[in-house]
């Protein structure tokens, strides 16, 4: 796919599976992988994004990363575009990349590196070497506070630097960025903080968002996107108020319950998800009576597990 | 080796080495590790860490970690203990592991989870499923400051945690954790910051350092081991304030300078170290000029390259 188609079909949500394991030996749950994304097919999801971190990408081996891409790609089957995650060393993410693309993925989503000594430049030098080392379109999940903006200006001339999911929640810096751009560079500026964000990254000139949300309850992350597409930001604020202490509950405990939260609604309303790996702990009982009144509210019909 | 003597091992410097990589390529440059090695057991190291962060472990595949390790291994010959660095999933730490227990090695640095959502108690099942999947002493570097030290206490009657690399710079924090482990549970408190950090450590209850310094300058890492472990906390500050820039200078850029500064200090005085691999930038000029200096007055013959 050129640059340019993928940068149009970024325009809406990106869907970030999670990873469904078996309640006893904690293995990937491939017949949950599937119904997962057959549901999501049948909502109309159109860029779905296996090897995220709602997908636990840090506590699945490289090998397993890359039989979820794989798997995820052929139960696609075309009717959305598949992106997939990768990361750790440049090696490591050039070696998924090529792998991903051998078994038919359209584009990269490349995870921020975990090193934990970066620099602007060096950073700019891992995406480029990954983005030219894959040579298919890519998505930067650009989420370091502490890199410059100016290296995605330095990067947009790439040809298959596509699109960033922008994951810094300073909406001014994020709008500077989105002007900094060449307008002809194609680089789709992607709300990289789900629902809760997104209104606001979309009137900063967003032109889609990421989701968990999506696998629970898809209406309402399509709601959204229809709304903020139509410049209605009233109708995207009111679904804004219906999901944000959803978004709140996977804050919690500095982000400790991000996964945790949708894998419990998706048990609860009868989706497959099991368990969390370490270091993701199970969700405490407060907080799952609160997800359970949630999914009430909400208008299903809950399971407490 | 049984954990009680394995932490008493530790009471010493625990010395970070780095990866040299050749200028060209980039990859590992086998003869510069070799003579690194060898100049640490010539200075009379004790412990010595590959794979740890100052090794840009996250810019190695894994099988060039376990290669690291192995070679580590076989260059020390039994004139130390080699701890080798582990990380990534659960699954993944403990093949590496396993890896290096079969290898030589006498003991893992289970890195911190790079997982970005982590609760303390998913963290904990994270360090004891790799503490027991491995069954070699291990040691934990400790880095998170949201989680609770209350996870060491509950780790502590593992028969293989043997020790802690500590890294949250909170000192009475630090002096908290050290007295509220049980007496009895031979867990080893070491300074995980270095020589900067390493005097008030010591008198927080810390019973050793790591150092990336030693790669450069061992001797004064000792000269503050040594005035460290006899109190003499007066003479320990006085290396303090001679050293001090050099961490300083690493600490730059939110620390991205922290390995290549290492690197090229290594390098001006006729180590191998090489370049460093992205998402760590090389050294700018202004930081060259000022390790250039350094090395001079700390009596050494630079070389500018």
């Amino acid at each position: 796919m050129s640059k340019s188609n993928f940068y149009e079909k970024l325009k809406t949500i990106s869907g970030i599976t999670v990873t469904p394991f078996n309640k006893d030996d904690q293995e990937i749950d491939w017949q949950g992988v599937e119904e997962n994304v057959e549901y999501l097919m049948d909502k109309g999801l159109e860029v779905i994004v296996p090897c995220g971190n709602t997908s636990e990408f840090y506590a699945l081996t490289i090998e397993e990363a890359n039989e979820e891409t794989k798997k995820t790609v052929e139960i696609v089957n075309k009717r959305a575009i598949v992106v997939a995650g990768v990361g750790y060393s440049v090696k490591t993410a050039i070696d998924m990349g090529l792998e991903a693309k051998k078994n038919g993925a359209e584009a990269i989503m490349i995870h921020m590196p975990v090193h934990p000594y970066i620099t602007s430049e060096g950073a700019k030098n891992y995406f480029e070497e990954i983005i030219k080392g894959v040579n298919m379109p890519a998505v930067i999940y650009f989420k370091d506070s502490h890199l410059n903006d100016e290296i995605l200006v330095e990067l947009a001339h790439l040809e298959n630097f596509a699109g960033v999911k922008y994951a810094v929640n300073d909406l001014p810096r994020f709008a500077k960025a989105v002007e900094m751009l060449p307008k002809d560079s194609k680089v789709a500026m992607i709300c990289g903080t789900a629902e809760k964000w997104a209104p606001f990254y979309f009137m900063a000139g967003a032109v889609g968002f990421t989701s968990g949300l999506v696998n629970v309850y898809p209406e309402k992350s399509f709601e959204m996107l229809n709304s903020l597409k139509n410049d209605d930001y009233a109708k995207a604020m009111e679904i804004w108020h219906e999901i944000v202490e959803f978004e709140d509950l996977r804050e919690k405990y500095n982000s400790g319950n991000n996964v945790v939260v949708i894998k419990e609604s998706m048990e609860m309303i009868g989706l497959k998800a099991g368990p969390t790996r370490a270091p993701v702990a199970p969700l405490n009982s407060e907080d799952k009576e609160s997800v359970y009144n949630l999914m009430k509210r909400w208008g299903f019909d809950p399971v407490s597990k």
